[in-house]
């Protein structure tokens, strides 16, 4: 059963809207000499927020209460903007344009740039501790920061970069591909997805399921990003078109072809249906996401 | 009572082995495509070690398991270590000597450079959210993310970065200075005694005479640090000696002249022997380090 597209539409719309409130709340307008400035750039006004999406339709899912679960979702967009604004570094990819407005760096400077990001990646834990154990038990804040953690760092989200930063200019084989896009790409989303479902931990099955849901889900927004990548324009992006190829970078488009990369996407979406239905739990919200990563446009 | 010197000296030497173990241990060799090896290359056989040292103290004064205390050991040094490996870099400091050594990015390339320190930030998280409960309480996890996460973020280290890009090379007034000092170094060095303290969370009163003795110590060393800036060869700092000066860095020797400098620096280490005075707690090594902190020649 899928969810009309209006029901999802306004659901998403809403939560959006929540998102957008907790992080303007949550990001710090008055961090010191300019840095609070930088952060609220670098995250406010901006971005599909599909990693808040993910986790508040997990945690809807499982039944789990709404404060936590958007604290998650604030902590996990907090450290994919910040894995932006490093990237788009001129050590890195040297990119000026993102979300349609210059990137941080070519707007603050390289090195409130790298402060911002740093501070971003703390305040993403920072958030998921509140001083307020009502709001969010310690138990969980510790399962969230535990998640969150790995995502991010040398087994997911960083170890993924430096595989990336490796293979840039060079061959690559289809598995070691693989290995890269889960990392850099697929350990937060997953993560996202999991943190959610944290909110109130479903029996072990449900939980495995919601990983291989969040797996494949992870996988098949890289594949589409590649994909989109080479097939649409700047202007619908909101940022550098045809940079992975002007880069050299390994793509699943420069590694296996445009029709197979295509071909990639849906069977991973057909995995991600598989997982929500294994999982037993009531996951419309979580198709409609899965749809959304699969057929997006930018 | 003081300790006596061998006593301590001794209790040093095994506290620094079992922390260089333990870093070995978790910080990991295998991390993908190099990443690992910049990561150890950042933070192994390098370093005085004194915000571990503090934590492992402060556990022992307030009678804490060790095995806690350990994982904060690390998880300290970790988000020093990564601050120092992203301070050195071209855009920030562009320093190319570190503990005697190229700095990461003068070894392993900007780029790399970037991702360790981001690695190791994620590392320090999951190095305090271990799997197994029974060695770390889910509770005590989430405080100690909690301590650490805003020692490291906007209203401590990163934000007293800021204040240090904004004023180089302009004037800045004492107040500034110490709020800037307080962030920069003093907010991660004082949350080194508090995690410490934290794994048997002492009384109120206790807690508050260790954040004062923290606060204390925090900033003396920063006061010594700009003393041997100028005082001290490169040879014997292990670092570029005289770089603030020269990078024009407000620092206590340019803003209140090396003599008062010095005042400050026994001011806050008798204010700092107040504060353990007052904790109630049996607090030798505490004091031994303090004594460190202002005596030290590099």
């Amino acid at each position: 059963m899928k969810a009309p597209a209006d029901e999802f539409g306004a659901w998403s719309q809403a939560a959006l809207d929540e998102v957008e409130q907790a992080l303007a709340r949550e990001v710090p307008a008055d961090a010191p000499a300019g840095l609070g400035a930088a952060m609220r750039y670098a995250v406010l006004d901006g971005g599909k927020r599909l990693r808040p999406l993910l986790a508040l339709a997990a945690c809807e899912a499982v039944g789990g209460r709404r404060a936590a679960a958007l604290r998650a979702a604030v902590a996990v967009e907090l450290i994919h903007a910040y894995s932006l604004v490093h990237d788009d570094m001129p050590c890195m990819d040297n990119d000026v344009l993102r979300r349609g407005k210059p990137t941080v760096h070519v707007r603050y400077g390289q090195a409130q740039a790298m402060l911002a990001g740093d501070a971003m990646q703390a305040l993403a834990f920072e958030v998921l501790t509140p001083a307020d154990e009502a709001e969010l038990p310690l138990a969980l804040q510790a399962r969230l920061c535990a998640l969150l953690a790995r995502a991010a760092g040398h087994a997911g989200m960083a170890g993924g970069q430096a595989i990336d930063l490796a293979h840039t200019g060079s061959r690559i084989d289809p598995d070691t591909l693989r290995d890269m896009h889960r990392r850099k790409t697929g350990a937060l989303l997953q993560a996202s997805v999991l943190m959610g479902a944290a909110c109130a931990l479903p029996p072990a099955p449900a939980w495995q399921a919601l990983a291989d849901y969040g797996a494949a889900v992870g996988l098949a927004f890289q594949v589409v990003d590649d994909i989109l990548d080479v097939t649409q324009p700047s202007a619908t992006l909101g940022k550098t078109a045809g940079k992975d190829q002007h880069a050299a970078k390994p793509t699943y488009v420069s590694v296996l072809g445009l029709a197979a990369a295509r071909a990639q996407a849906d069977a991973l979406h057909a995995q991600a249906l598989d997982a929500l239905a294994r999982s037993g739990l009531p996951a419309a919200r979580l198709r409609a996401l899965a749809e959304r990563v699969v057929d997006r446009v930018h």
